[in-house]
């Protein structure tokens, strides 16, 4: 499309936020799987039914420090006239051999080691004398203390019926059946349970790596001088510290110079390590808007299905943007307004759902809920486009922090909320119910 | 205190969940602050007011690509009694060189860029020829197909009031105020903000080096083969996992075998790297307890203030707990119990919020709300003790995902909400109102 002049009907044509999200999300698709460590896997979509190989607990054990012994042999024990045994041995957790218990017997059994053969259940250490012959302990004597393990005699002061204080095999889960189904998201449980089944690495989405560049000879990095005429480079930094929140690893580029050949030479550089690409600036009518003249031609020759193309979005702020796909791997781009705050509303809009597309979220937007606009006077907005304000939302109602205008960045660190205001909607008066989208 | 026999006051004394916390949150501090670049100070909290050095925005500059005029040279323009204007050069946003612009003259000027000197106001392009002699143009010929630039004559057909379309100097922000406050938790738009009043680096407090170590000879690694009696180790990816999810930087160290002066050289080992060390298993009454074993005497000599206590807290599960500090830095170190369920209730309620308050967040709790209980039979509870039911919380109801056992970590992989039961309730039924911690 044209980027200059009366002659393009397409640079005509408004688009609603709708038709441009849905273009973006209809190219978009999740990226491939790959095989991660488990801890590496965090935060991601698994792509595989994950079923359990082993049941969990493997084998019956014991849910507490006692003795393992025979109904039998504890029934009707009493303080008054405890059961006497005979200890013949320590169960530890993770002992390999296992103690034979008979009638009369008794084994030390530590929480989680199995449950030896002739044993029916599990007295606890609190229910006896610890070996001690007096009255019942507080808990086993230390091995350090007693290195001879379990000898000796245990007086038991209470019965127990069979199967006391015992997990059973496969109780947690079973061999066969699911772990985690496709699509489960792997947070710190999810990670439990897999290592406890023993996997230690697993299939799923990675996190895109989204390549971060805003444009303009007016940007100066912070920290530097500023020269005449110049502002500081937000953007870069705002939005690379927004995909790293939306999910994705993050790569800043300093700002490129408003020259189209040394945008596309970075642009092609940068593919290499991009799932995604988001600029901020130069999409705008200007003679200047180098990002609508680098890539407006970037895929229209001999790269099917490539191309950049720049639209007017029904919005406010935000109404300039840009979106296709560049390269050999046709990798997306979305190309946002230059105003901090307008690329801020469209990366909110349009980039995090592109990102947790990409991540195979079936959840990718922002959630959203009704407010009462808490405000001194009524909003006004632009007839025929959806006004996008900065407010703060708190126990039902919003309030508008700073004004409309597409430059107020002190006012959006304040916000934590998206006032929508529909586009056949001029006048919002306080006390209305608004739309509200929540910025986490 | 002593981890054996009945011969301890100390340790037949209960805990509350509350005096525990209460412990470990007057015990650890919050970090002192470093210096960190803008993005690596991500998600921290700010230790210092931040003052705008520079307004913003630093000049008044024009919000459209337009021409910048004179107010009387356009007044009572139309398209059909247009303006001309003689076009005098270039404002492009970054130029450090301005244009006069006289009587009769126009600059053409592009978003960003500073109103030039003379200038009193700025008509959008849209209301213009653009310099092309015909009628009204979608936008400006980009420089690539005209690199002559603001050269001839431009026909204006709108008039525009003083200061239309430009932004004034300081209306975002003004020097000498305040940009962000000490104790700001630095998102997205607050890192926007820094960058654009020019900071590169902040103070901040860093997110806290968390080494976790998991303990047991029982214990397997994931991908390894299972031998007779043993299982694999999950605490320590969960805990790992978790604490990374609070905002921490996370160390995992594998399994630990039931060895008191292997557990303390390991742990020796791994002070050099640790704001918090986080262990699990060997807290309980076994003879193989080895992290009470190891640790009860890590600090009652030459090191004052130093040493952890293990004791007993009236809640289920996670009954056996150690908190204390060690090393000469007085490292905090909570031992949580072995069973996985166990582990990460206890990390929930006491660890998360020991990270979070080392991270300097005013916020360290998980919400709570209140939730109609939604199950088949009643919940039982035991007296004296507050329980802590794993379950799925959705649209003010909660159902409970499980059993109580302290080993369901197959269950715990589909929960989203603890189930609070206090101490004096024994049974709640179904439709009763509970409390519930949303674990996000």
């Amino acid at each position: 499309m044209s980027s200059a002049g009366h002659d393009s009907a397409a640079a005509d044509r408004l688009w609603s936020v709708e038709e441009h999200l849905e273009d973006v999300l209809t190219t978009v698709r999740p990226l491939d799987p790959i095989e991660l460590p488990l801890l590496d896997a965090q935060g991601c979509v698994l792509v595989e039914d994950i079923m359990v190989p082993v049941s969990l607990p493997p084998f019956d054990n014991s849910s507490m420090d006692g003795y393992a012994v025979r109904v039998a042999d504890v029934a009707g024990a009493s303080e008054d006239f405890p059961a006497v045994l005979d200890v013949v041995g320590d169960m530890a957790a993770g002992a390999a051999d296992l103690v034979q218990v008979g009638p009369g017997q008794a084994a030390r059994i530590m929480t989680g080691a199995p449950l030896p053969p002739g044993a029916e259940t599990v007295v606890p250490v609190e229910w006896t004398d610890g070996g001690l012959g007096q009255g019942p302990v507080q808990g086993m004597r230390a091995r350090s203390l007693a290195p001879q393990g379990g000898t000796g005699q245990v007086r038991v002061f209470r019965e127990a019926p069979a199967r006391a204080h015992v997990r059973d095999k496969g109780s947690d889960v079973k061999a066969g059946s699911l772990a985690l189904e496709a699509g489960t998201v792997l947070g710190p449980p999810q990670i439990a349970l897999l290592a406890a089944i023993g996997r230690n690495t697993v299939r799923v989405r990675p996190r895109p790596r989204v390549v971060v560049l805003s444009t303009g000879s007016e940007l100066v990095q912070p920290g530097e001088d500023l020269g005449t005429g110049r502002i500081y480079d937000a953007n870069s930094f705002a939005l690379a510290a927004a995909a790293r929140d939306a999910g994705a690893l993050a790569y800043r580029v300093g700002a490129v110079a408003d020259d189209a050949d040394t945008l596309r030479s970075v642009v092609e550089d940068q593919l290499v390590r991009a799932d995604l690409l988001v600029t901020s600036g130069g999409v705008s009518v200007g003679a200047y808007d180098v990002v609508k003249e680098a890539l407006s031609h970037a895929g229209d020759a001999d790269e099917p299905g490539g191309g950049v193309e720049f639209r007017r979005l029904a919005m406010q702020p935000g109404k300039p943007q840009g979106f296709g796909t560049i390269g050999p791997d046709h990798t997306p781009l979305l190309a946002l307004p230059g105003n901090p705050v307008s690329s801020y509303v469209s990366f909110e809009l349009f980039v995090r759902p592109a990102i947790r597309t990409l991540m195979g979220l079936q959840d990718v937007h922002r959630p959203t809920t009704r407010a009462r606009l808490t405000a001194d006077e009524p909003l006004s907005s632009p007839k025929g486009r959806r006004q996008f304000l900065r407010g703060r939302h708190a126990d039902g109602t919003v309030r508008p922090v700073g004004g409309s205008g597409s430059h107020l960045i002190a006012a959006l660190a304040r916000a934590n909320a998206l006032i929508v205001v529909p586009e056949d909607t001029e006048s919002v008066a306080p006390g209305d119910q608004v739309e509200v989208i929540l910025l986490g």
